[in-house]
């Protein structure tokens, strides 16, 4: 197979990719940070390399761009003047020849922030696995003659009560040396009462335990002290798989459609957990021990898709009716059975999945909130690029989910972006002069009081929200979404193709050489994805009988930032008091630190996951017509007293009709 | 590190070696067939080898030999000047250029014969693991999603009553393209009522199960039908790691002293077995899968020290005082986890062992035999390398061991070799004559009568006790051992250092160009041989207050060619009637297969192991007094009232003494 040269700047990473491959592969294969939203299916035209040089052997300028498959009509849609000479989308474009090519900032996917954190756990400290000091006495030839693992077993009844102990077969090949290393005194970790899964010498006080949140997007792993409860380090990182796909179905088709590709992706996955794992473990003052095998207990949390592709199970039947997957039980699997870095005799437990698209992340918002236990009618809320949801209460819970669609992590959304440093994630806009003020991530004042370069890049989640219910109230749009025309504002105005859109930040502000402006186009998405979830909640009430929620629990990393009075604004779920609706952050990782730290929790878990309900709702045939109307910005007094008596209070400039 | 070219005629093997290693392990590594009973310690003097040409680059004969290290003395012990011109002991030269070797006749270990068969086992059939075949419902979107392992199960309960069911990881893997293939119906495999090992699209009712019997020099492997109990194959070859030393402690002994010993003879037997298996399985009629994969279970036996290599288990305690083994209950490990080539989620069950040197195999005796159920008074003689005993009845039973040393097996021997083709397993001598008659392996008749070359090439362990009993019956040697010096006869005559020996084989009748003959230290060796099992029979009977046995059973791979009438003559264990004595075979294997078909036997192995006293005759005061009387051929009647029956009865020459 012939191979060409390829370079990419600014990096300056380089090597040798097969002919035909496309510049997306390329830049995988040689590790470069290169946005993909779509998967490399050529929708999202977020992969725009600039072509700097087409050849290295001969200088001749006329050749340029040869050494590259044609441009296609596709990557033509989303090319325009502005972005410059010689760009092309790296998921089109295939090697014939050697290249140099640029990936300007805007196509840089950038490295995560951590914003996962999690909720200082109340659960009562009972870990599956503990550790036990053991004194054994020394043999001799005058006792009976016993194997050590016998003397072990007795010495552990006689001293803790525990019996029938049965002892990883990798931990007994190393037994022998260690009772003698540790003169007869060692330390025995034993998982769930019934298997030891490691020995050490001596004794050892410190007990670690992995608790990990795999999100389509953003993996958070929390290393906790099993004898403590505490988080002692957070460690986050950008799922491995997005390359091979930014949503689950994408990922679903990479599976299927590509030769190994469910291994691909599993491979990237357990690779970048183990990267997670010797960061957090790094100099942790722990024996001086290989970090890794310091930890002796992992759970873990994801959606259903996710959860497959981790555990090396097809997903392609989860993703066709009727929807079947493998397996929906809880997990417990020897991390060498999956080359996971932790100690190779310890169990990676698996959290239970409830059905189809209701995965182990939303068993973990289940344990954590505890709906279960309350009497209020709630409604929890994990949004994501899937949205999962909760309703009920301790009489009758149930769960459903919805499609949300990706705008609510930044992708679909022109200027979007995923919650890094330079994206705007907070924004106010003067009802009056419709003068917006933002904050960027990575710098603590709002924009307009930064001294320096405000270096604005793009725009995330929170902040796409923020400026659209802004925009709302702000008479910018109206309740349909429409943008009005004859503002008296520069900040409105008609892009190239005519279209209207509003300035959020100039030029000068940002570090991408562009405006970042809000279209009408991304107006909708947003309101596409509100309304999914709001239609989505209002079906389950119906189905359920409950004509009011109680309360509303905002979860998912994203909800840690979320604005509730914004999400209020544009209705993204039904009308609630708004003392009543909380943020709680990472409810899912939380989950998965509870069932590290409780094995009642994870009784609970199975037991919850079983007796949830599940709602099918896309199949109802009122769907549509509930979905068109929650399109709508919200207006109407007797669905939404909450909301207009909160934007009555905050003096918005829209009239809020009865 | 510089290394030189070798080559092994005649089987033509070359490659290159290191510097400075000696012969024996460069056999080793080329893998050419070359006889090492004492593990290369230079004891044994059966490694000769011929040096054809000591180089390669130069023609200068004078050079001869210098690309060896010098000759020692240790050497020029056991080379005479009729093994001819050039030979070195391969486990003494040292390489320190290139050189070609010719490995003569004598030398060459053979390819072993399989002796080693299983009685009709008549326990009941209730393996360990079972297959059921389930038809699913398909699915559909109306009914509770719930995943195919959980419909399986419940499946498996409503149709088989079995609950509480898990799945092995790596079996889970693979379950939803299985039950697709078999378009709903599997065949599915349970381990002990509690585990899917596997799963098989459609209909499959062959279940196979593999027994293996790892002694010190020969491996035997029985390939069952889990379903009928039938042995249906059974294939043998030589422990692959008898090159790391031929007995016991000389294993440890490699173990200890060489750096990844313990690795590379586990490494060895795994290796090994996985061809055992490939064999066993090759074009076995079922259903067209790769054979080892098939099996779904598998037991395995082993002395205390093979049983720790295998399990990579640091032999080194077993062999210093107390003599702690690791473990000594039965375990049950997976497949891969050991790198057996069996279907990889099935398990390998371990028998218990019982103490120091008494090993699962003795536990495999102790089930097929049963002594346990037994009124009468039994002695169960379990021989080979290190003989193995049991005593006693249901009341009570004991065991012990003693190191036999290898005569039995043909090693310490001078034309000693193991059971196989070309080696004189049978022995009759006239008492009038001194003649001798004799069968040779893989002829049918007795050497008179062969048409042809006879091609003797040494004498096998049943040999050495059938000519040394005729010996001392045909007046050869008196009962002290000592041969008798003018008897009219030229088959006794003197060697070339003036000691007396017997010719059993006159140059003519071999394959190897001398004459076979038994030397005095021979006889002196099997003295000593079965010296040892008669006192550790005795010291047992003294110390349980038993006077006389009420039977014997003479087991091992072994016992099924011993001629229990000359064992009887030797004194090999004290006086019992001879229609009591019984030759059973390999008992070890039959208690492997019968772990293999029936869980109530597993369950009868850890009891019985875990009950069985266990005797430590070596350390007692009257041990030497005993052994050193025990070399005596028997000769008084009170002692052996039997044997002086049988002897006058078949009209020995040798006068029985009241």
């Amino acid at each position: 197979m012939r191979k060409h040269k390829v370079i990419f700047q600014p990096s300056g990473r380089r090597g040798e990719v097969e002919e035909g491959k496309s510049l997306i592969e390329a830049a995988q294969q040689l590790g470069v940070d290169l946005e993909s939203i779509c998967g490399g299916k050529g929708t999202c035209g977020k992969c725009k390399v600039r072509v700097d040089e087409g050849y290295f052997e001969k200088d001749n300028i006329d050749s340029r761009m040869t050494n590259l498959s044609p441009i296609t009509d596709g990557e033509k849609k989303f090319i325009k003047p502005a972005d410059g000479e010689n760009i092309r989308l790296a998921c089109a474009a295939e090697l014939h020849g050697d290249v140099k090519l640029f990936v300007p900032e805007k196509s840089r996917a950038g490295k995560q922030i951590v914003r996962k954190t999690a909720r200082k756990v109340t659960v009562p400290i009972e870990p599956a696995v503990r550790k036990y000091f053991v004194e054994l006495e020394k043999p001799t030839l005058e006792k009976t003659i016993v194997g050590d693992l016998e003397r072990l077993k007795a010495e552990i009844e006689a001293e803790y009560g525990l019996t029938g102990l049965s002892m990883d077969y990798a931990v007994l090949t190393g037994l022998q040396d260690v009772i003698r290393e540790g003169d007869w005194k060692i330390t025995v970790s034993i998982w769930m009462d019934s298997e030891i899964v490691k020995v050490e010498p001596g004794f050892v006080e410190s007990s670690l335990g992995l608790a990990v949140d795999v999100g389509t997007t953003t993996v958070a792993a929390y290393l906790c002290e099993l004898t403590t409860g505490e988080v002692v380090r957070t460690e986050s990182m950008m799922n491995p798989q997005v390359p091979y796909g930014e949503d689950v179905m994408s990922r679903i088709t990479y599976a299927m459609m590509t030769e190994g590709g469910l291994e691909t992706m599993q491979k990237a996955l357990i690779d970048g957990l183990n990267d997670l794992i010797g960061r957090l473990t790094a100099n942790y003052e722990m024996d001086a021990k290989p970090g890794g095998q310091s930890i002796v207990d992992m759970t873990i949390v994801f959606n259903t898709a996710m959860h497959h592709i981790f555990l090396g199970l097809n997903p392609v039947y989860i993703g066709l009716a009727p929807f079947i997957p493998a397996v929906q039980n809880d997990l417990n699997i020897k991390a060498r059975d999956m080359d996971i870095g932790i100690n190779h005799a310890s169990y990676v437990h698996v959290l239970p999945i409830e059905a189809g698209f209701v995965g182990a992340d939303n068993v973990g918002v289940l344990i954590a909130e505890e709906p279960y236990r309350m009497k209020e009618k709630v409604l929890i809320i994990d949004i994501g690029t899937n949205g999962e949801l909760l309703l009920g209460n301790k009489e009758h819970l149930s769960s459903t989910s919805c499609a949300t669609g990706p705008a609510f992590e930044g992708a679909q959304i022109k200027f979007g972006m995923r919650a890094a440093p330079g994206a705007i994630e907070k924004v106010k806009i003067d009802p009056q002069t419709r003068e917006p003020v933002y904050k960027v991530i990575g710098k603590e004042e709002w924009h307009t009081e930064i001294k320096g370069d405000i270096e604005a890049k793009g725009i995330c989640g929170s902040g796409i929200i923020d400026v659209v219910a802004e925009m709302f109230k702000a008479g910018i749009i109206d309740k349909s979404g429409r943008m009005a025309k004859d503002l008296d504002t520069e900040r409105v105005r008609r892009d190239h193709d005519g279209k209207l859109e509003y300035v959020l930040a100039w030029a000068k502000e940002t570090s991408i050489g562009t405006d970042i402006t809000i279209a009408q186009a991304d107006v909708r998405a947003l309101q596409l994805a509100k309304a999914a979830l709001y239609t989505g909640a209002k079906l389950m009430m119906k189905k359920m009988g409950i004509a009011k929620v109680e309360k509303v629990i905002l979860a998912g990393a994203f909800g840690s930032y979320i604005h509730k009075k914004s999400a209020m604004t544009l209705g993204m779920f039904p009308d609630c008091d708004p003392e009543k609706v909380y943020a709680v952050g990472n409810a899912a990782g939380d989950g998965a630190i509870m069932a590290l730290l409780s094995r009642t929790k994870r009784l609970e878990a199975r037991k919850q996951a079983r007796e949830l309900e599940y709602l099918e709702i896309a199949v109802e045939p009122e769907f549509e017509k509930e979905f068109i109307q929650a399109m709508h910005i919200p207006h109407m007094k007797d669905k939404f007293p909450h909301v207009k008596k909160m934007l009555e209070e905050s003096g918005s400039a829209v009239p809020v009709k009865g």
